[in-house]
């Protein structure tokens, strides 16, 4: 059988910056070679960022990926790597815009496409097929399908290459792999981080591995681009369904696998199936002289390590990528704002992390005492900034009273927070945690203001089973914990008003989760959580909360169209919708 | 020629209020059947509203949709409007999820479908062909598409029905419809307004028309959705490309025409169109009892009438449908927030406008006049309240200066406007126009907070355009100009610190526009932007400018998922995109 080595190369491209991900490509290039490698596939898009959305549909970036594809082939041979097959993902056009079957998309002119770089030109290149359009994907929107696969002799072997959803699709290109008889198949993948998302991706990279026979090879971006986080976790299963490398999870790696494919074969390629025949490296050389690679098999971390890695990492790119030099955040005492310190420092370093303490008069002494503790314990930058005197001028100037006063607190520390971020350029990061976000327990243009929100997904429950983790893994290493237990374990608060607590109007966050749940992650209608059992009045007062908090969770105001064009879509579920009460 | 009476209603739905949309169509149905007409036709998704986005995903809201078009069907019937032919969109579903071939969308369940209801029940169903997926429209993600057609034979007339889109596509279901030799064809729309759109819409219907020889009835729905305005405008043209009748522009209104259609032949259907056969309505009676109909051919006003028309139903309906008592807004004197309290005012009336004025230190004496001048020229409720206090103590505790002092100002007043809205249940309108809104100038959870903004994509200079048309028309009618000729006249300015007027920074609005529209709204790239002629280091100024201003426009924060569906999606493109600077 003859023998392949395979390099896989987690980079963390940014999206649009087609320069600083070549560089990448190029650096990644240098090491597989170097480690003898036969081919270097990356990720989908690894050139331009993932996603790209509306770039896709300008010509003049289009225009600029192609010259960039051309520009890496070269370097690469100019850097001695010619003869390495490099394997790289990039948005390609601009062609005419196409009108489809059952759908359209009169503004696409783009392929999400992969091209085969050897001596110094692009050999060969690919499109993907399945455009996925649901969930976080808008790729049918933007993109053009293809409809041809690509199969790469090289050292006798058959290489052929999809991408991302194309392995996901029963009767997709997979099938003619099987036809075409290919030994290997790599699949190139812009593929975000979910809670459990290991327990289906790799069941199904097996599966199709098995059911072709194929050594299958799948490689994933990492890092974090806005509200997704590539998790890597790229990994090479053979055709028994064994593992034969696995790459870490969230981190940039190089992943280098010795292969032995089964031989190429005579068998009449099926329809709209294309061969090129790439030359091997070294010409004749016995594989024998660049010795044997022993593979990395990566294990996954549990699951609350997962996460909390995900948010870490989605934090640190989102700072770096947008050219940050520090963030700045609220610290109330509270779990929120001390789990979202916790990543800050774990993203970026103590030292970039600003956290400010703005006590009221309603702020309990354990409230200023536990923000203290968790500064010294983290080693954040902290100061103190009591807002009593300035929310006082401005509630007695407009007579506030009940909530309208209790906002303007939050207010006054939104613009606390704020007018420091505009003074030293610090990102502001706002604490709120997803269950709070889903109810509208929020100030909106107050506590709720910032760039990034770290622990925006993360439902109350899963925030303290991440503060105890993190505890945890800090006494496992011999490091001080960096969350107070206090904060962990006292009853939570917004104190805007006296001796209030978060169970006053809600209920316990047993409930509350459960409940959210069913509502919003998995969308079943009012009547159907019933069932689940739950006491229906409960039921109606949270959908209800959830419906009408929709204006708080986007912040920015809708306005009429009068051109077809403007900045994207300004759209969202309007408290109109109701789903709640009516179904 | 048989002569059949359709009537089209241009109804304005509330996204997801089967019940109150259910009783506009038993409205129609009454006025159309008391005037003899022998169809009704309603809007796409007259039923549910549209769009629907996310709740098209939701079995329970389609489940609760179905029940309603059937619940329609009895209470026409039972309100002795059985021989009516009503026809309705609405979704349909919920369906098995079906991969489709190129694309794919597992969380689409529904069809965007029209059911044809007449006597008590639904005797036939359409589902639209083609999803738009571009621009403001985003049905294949949440759509199934449909690949029946259907004709509808009743006195002799074979009609045809579409959906919108489906009439757009050359080698559509229209091709069919030719085939199958159709007299009429019903095509009904969500079809949102765009300046200029008349220019491309009415000449789309007529070619159709004269292609097919057949009448072709356009119906389209009216009214405000978050940042869409559908604009009615429906249109009866017949096979030599006539317009035989046409409904006003933004109006609901029940247009009601007399065709004299070919008759049925006897032509053999292509595949997959189905038949189904109405009774006609009063039997066997003649058609001359019921007397002529004549028919309405509005008249579309000029450009800045149509813009400020939409502007005007974009807000009314927003407050409406979301259930605000009243708008309140900051009035400074200058142009935008005159502009934007005028609109207010015709949208829902002057007396349940607030209009605030507050003065800063740099306030000029003619923005206080103009202000004062604006409220006695509309007359909406007004108020001062000076900031100068509340400013200071934050500056002073802050040690802030420059725009970080700058930006204090404006976020004071966004929670003066919230906070009174807070108290009395008012939406802020935010009052930035689509010029300051591209580059930025604007203060994040300061002039920018708000829940609706009413000229958010119109550009400067239109905003100065329409103040004055709108001034003219109230002169044209004997009422005083609400918008002060200061404040159209003088230099624009923020007012943020002595002397500042928006040129000392920003190019003259003539430039500053067409820069704008170039790179944002025709999506050049920024060698195409400056190969229109202009200056090269502005063109580079400004699209850096539009590029790093996507946070202000999006204000939410962004947070890394963790679990696959949360709020729908929550993207921006961020400032790393750049692509002024590179392509």
């Amino acid at each position: 059988m003859p023998r392949l080595r395979l390099a896989l190369a987690q980079t963390n491209p940014v999206v649009g910056d087609l320069t600083g991900n070549s560089r990448q490509i190029l650096a990644a290039a240098t090491t597989a070679s170097a480690r003898g490698a036969d081919i270097l596939a990356l990720g989908e898009m690894a050139l331009s960022g993932y996603p790209i959305e509306d770039l896709a549909s300008r010509p003049s970036f289009l225009a600029a990926s192609r010259t960039a594809v051309e520009s890496l082939a070269l370097e690469l041979e100019a850097a001695g790597l010619g003869e390495l097959v490099v394997i790289v993902g990039h948005p390609d056009g601009p062609f005419e815009p196409r009108l489809l079957g059952t759908s359209n998309a009169p503004t696409a002119i783009a392929q999400n496409s992969a091209s085969v770089l050897q001596h110094g030109r692009v050999q060969a290149r690919y499109a993907k097929h399945h455009l996925p359009n649901y969930s976080v994907f808008d790729e049918y929107r933007v993109f053009l399908p293809g409809d041809e696969l690509l199969v790469m002799r090289i050292k006798d072997v058959d290489v052929a290459l999809i991408i991302c959803e194309d392995l996901w699709r029963d009767g997709g290109p997979v099938g003619r792999v099987l036809e075409a008889d290919a030994g290997v198949l790599i699949v190139i993948n812009a593929s975000p981080f979910e809670r459990d998302k290991d327990e289906v991706r790799l069941p199904l990279v097996t599966r199709r591995a098995v059911e072709t026979d194929t050594i299958v090879a799948y490689v994933n971006l990492v890092g974090g681009q806005d509200d997704l986080v590539f998790d890597g976790d790229s990994v090479v299963v053979d055709g028994r369904g064994a593992i034969l490398a696995r790459a870490p999870q969230f981190d940039e790696h190089l992943l280098v696998v010795d292969v032995d494919a089964a031989s190429a074969t005579d068998v009449t390629l099926p329809d709209a199936v294309h061969r090129v025949t790439l030359s091997a490296r070294g010409g004749d050389a016995p594989d024998e002289e660049r010795g044997v690679e022993t593979p990395t098999i990566a294990e996954l971390p549990d699951d609350r390590e997962q996460v909390w890695n995900a948010l870490v990492l989605g934090t640190r790119d989102y700072v770096e990528k947008n050219g940050f030099p520090s963030v700045i955040l609220g610290v109330s005492g509270g779990i929120d704002s001390a789990v979202c310190a916790a990543i800050a420092a774990d993203a970026i370093g103590a030292d970039r992390v600003w956290g400010v303490s703005m006590p009221s008069r309603y702020s309990s002494d354990h409230s200023r005492t536990d923000a203290d503790v968790l500064a010294e314990a983290i080693g954040f930058h902290y100061s103190t900034e009591p807002i009593a005197d300035l929310v006082m001028p401005i509630e007695s100037q407009l007579e506030l009273t009940g909530t309208a006063a209790e906002n303007v607190q939050a207010r006054i520390r939104g613009i606390i927070l704020m007018g420091l971020s505009n003074l030293d350029g610090h990102l502001v990061l706002t604490t709120g945690n997803k269950t709070e976000l889903s109810v509208g327990y929020s100030t909106i243009y107050g506590d709720s203001a910032g760039g990034f929100a770290p622990i925006k997904d993360v439902p109350k429950l899963l925030v303290w089973e991440l503060a105890r983790w993190r505890n945890e893994f800090a006494l496992s290493r011999g490091e001080v914990p960096p969350i107070p237990a206090n904060s962990i374990d006292k009853a939570p608060s917004a104190e805007l008003r006296p001796d209030q607590t978060d169970q006053d109007t809600l209920p316990p966050y047993e409930i509350l989760d459960a409940i959210l749940d069913a509502y919003v992650t998995r969308a079943l209608g009012r009547d159907d959580v019933v069932a689940l059992g739950f006491d229906p009045e409960t039921v109606d007062f949270i959908t209800r909360l959830v419906d009408r908090s929709e204006w708080k969770r986007r912040q920015g105001a809708i306005g009429p169209k009068i051109s077809g064009m403007a900045f994207g879509r300004d759209r969202r579920l309007p408290i109109t919708y109701r789903p709640s009460n009516a179904h």
